[in-house]
């Protein structure tokens, strides 16, 4: 069978997003006896279920880990519920909508645990030298819908990672540092890649 | 010559300090036709001042740079003052010595300029895409009495560098993180030697 | 009818909790035509939703907002949703029991969106001038698995309001703030009372 | 004789300045048997020395307390020192001056530490019941062009203190908080006026 591992492309101000480097890194690669498809999907909250179902469709897969930036994090966040809000909050998607406390599905549930084994991949983690932990909250943009569109409407065992930024990326998002300015936290690719690899293989598990 | 670069040895709750790692691993090195002299610090305010110096006078040092551990931050942070106040605020050096609000030195400057380029070394780091700023604050603990006592005492080039804990060393700080405890940010041991080894190389030039 | 506005008591190693002044504050006073019932309740997982129950058994009220502490917030916040999970992380209840990852309600939903007005009530706090914000997770201690008991297991209109310290529980919990340390956030008891009310006030609307 | 205490005029994006507010409030009032005079400054690196020279020329105080905003911290903070750098970082002055890592003075000290009692303001702050603490780092922008020219130019007791948005003008600053942004802390303007009377009352002793 196969694993289905998803990042997303770049959105706001972002020029990178390392999720998407992470799906690509992993795409082909097998983990768990598994073949891992790695996706990148739109920053767009019409498409992302779709384009998961397509996946999903295709692909057969034991289980979904999508992925997606959360700049500010310092660790690789391992989520532990998505919700039933679409809130954009201070930045459009990609095609430019913007849903402000509006219902994901208006006939669906609150809000769904993820069905990946969340404390045991953070566990994992940590047992591997990788900064991380659970997290209580995917937030209500394009990563929360994509994990409560999995969890929603399809039978399989899903969860959703949230990633820093690279160093690289965090020196391009960096304010004025040679000055005194933020720089926001980050993990190395490689170390992103092996933290998403880790939580695979324990949701093949 | 020789450059001189100092780390610390753990303190505190801290097991490991990524500083001495650095400082050793750093040892011996040629960076920009000089050699590196690497040592290890006691995190005590009587005994670094005189630690300082005596590597001084046995090395004769181009530049001098001084690295510590500043957990919770997200860079590699090149300081820009040291000021004449010792303080252990809440965590009491490795001799149980903690003092409140007293001179470093009583008939010395308010405080000290870092004397090596500063802001190029920032912006060396950043060409090297390793995420750094500009530090305002060295803090009132034993790495702005090392750098205050370089400076005052001392006709050499002289500055600090604060390093963040590396992935493993976040890992053993973070506080439950399998339940949603914290966890520090981070940055690998390799993209630290080569940060510090970047400013020795803009110190030198 | 009644509104049921509930507090804390205090728990870890906070001397008072600000949600039990609230509470005490609020109680007695008329809101949009109603009496509000202010209570206090137990930091203790084993006893949140049979206290709640019995409350409201008794006072019949048209909405219930429980309150509590969440030191290092800055603001009056609205929880959005209560999930399925009872964990201490790292502070034990005040019965020292200490779950980890556990379901609150084996048999029950994997969470549920507060049925208070939750983005109204926001917007009302602000329009009167008290900082407030949305959050997305009432974490995993006795404060989320009251509002999840809450919904759950009654059909009335409930919410969640998390506060911060007062200014006087600030300074108690700061860590040697003369010699440099930190100091959470806080608001004044008169503007949590306010918000709080607000929050009452925009429920029972 | 008096005693000068300054605020600034709002800068930036902020539409008001709880330090202009303070300076104004405390106009005119006797604080330990002094009169203060309270007078609000250019944000202006140009202009800042200048203004503050006249002020003490004029009224001849005996000590200056010197106050800006600092939005982002969750207290009154008494600044321990003024450091020989002016750099905007990411916000120019309001005559759209920008410097970057230039001194203040090229004949200048390094650095000054303020000369009123830090410490112990911080204490009476903390005895009054204020969120308080210590500051290491007034930063480079005008806050610190100020203190330093106190220090540098005149023969007074001089210090600054760093004050958080008030409640207002931390719901001014947020950003989408009714769709979970953020929102600054924030002190009441009651008790901000307060904080610095004592630190005026501290400073005057």
């Amino acid at each position: 069978m196969t694993l289905l591992c998803t990042g997303y492309e770049p959105f706001g101000d972002h020029e990178t997003n390392p999720s998407e480097r992470v799906a690509r890194e992993l795409d082909g690669r097998t983990v768990a006896g598994h073949e891992v498809v790695g996706a990148v999907l739109p920053v767009e909250f019409d498409r992302v279920a779709d384009e998961l179902a397509a996946l999903i469709d295709e692909h057969d897969p034991a289980a979904v880990v999508a992925t997606g930036l959360a700049g500010g994090r310092t660790t690789v966040s391992v989520e532990r519920v998505a919700i039933n809000v679409d809130d954009a909050v201070t930045v459009p998607d990609n095609a430019d909508d913007s849903p402000h406390a509006a219902p994901i599905d208006a006939a669906g549930a609150d809000a769904h645990l993820a069905t990946i084994p969340v404390v045991e991949s953070v566990e994992a983690l940590l047992d591997a030298g990788i900064p991380a932990r659970v997290s209580n909250s995917a937030g209500t943009h394009c990563c929360n819908h994509a994990l409560y569109s999995l969890l929603e409407n399809h039978d399989v065992s899903a969860g959703f990672v949230h990633l820093p930024h690279t160093p690289e990326g965090a020196v391009a998002e960096a304010q004025a540092p040679e000055r005194g300015g933020g720089v926001p936290a980050s993990l190395p690719l490689a170390l992103q890649v092996e933290g998403v690899r880790t939580v695979l293989e324990t949701a093949a598990e």
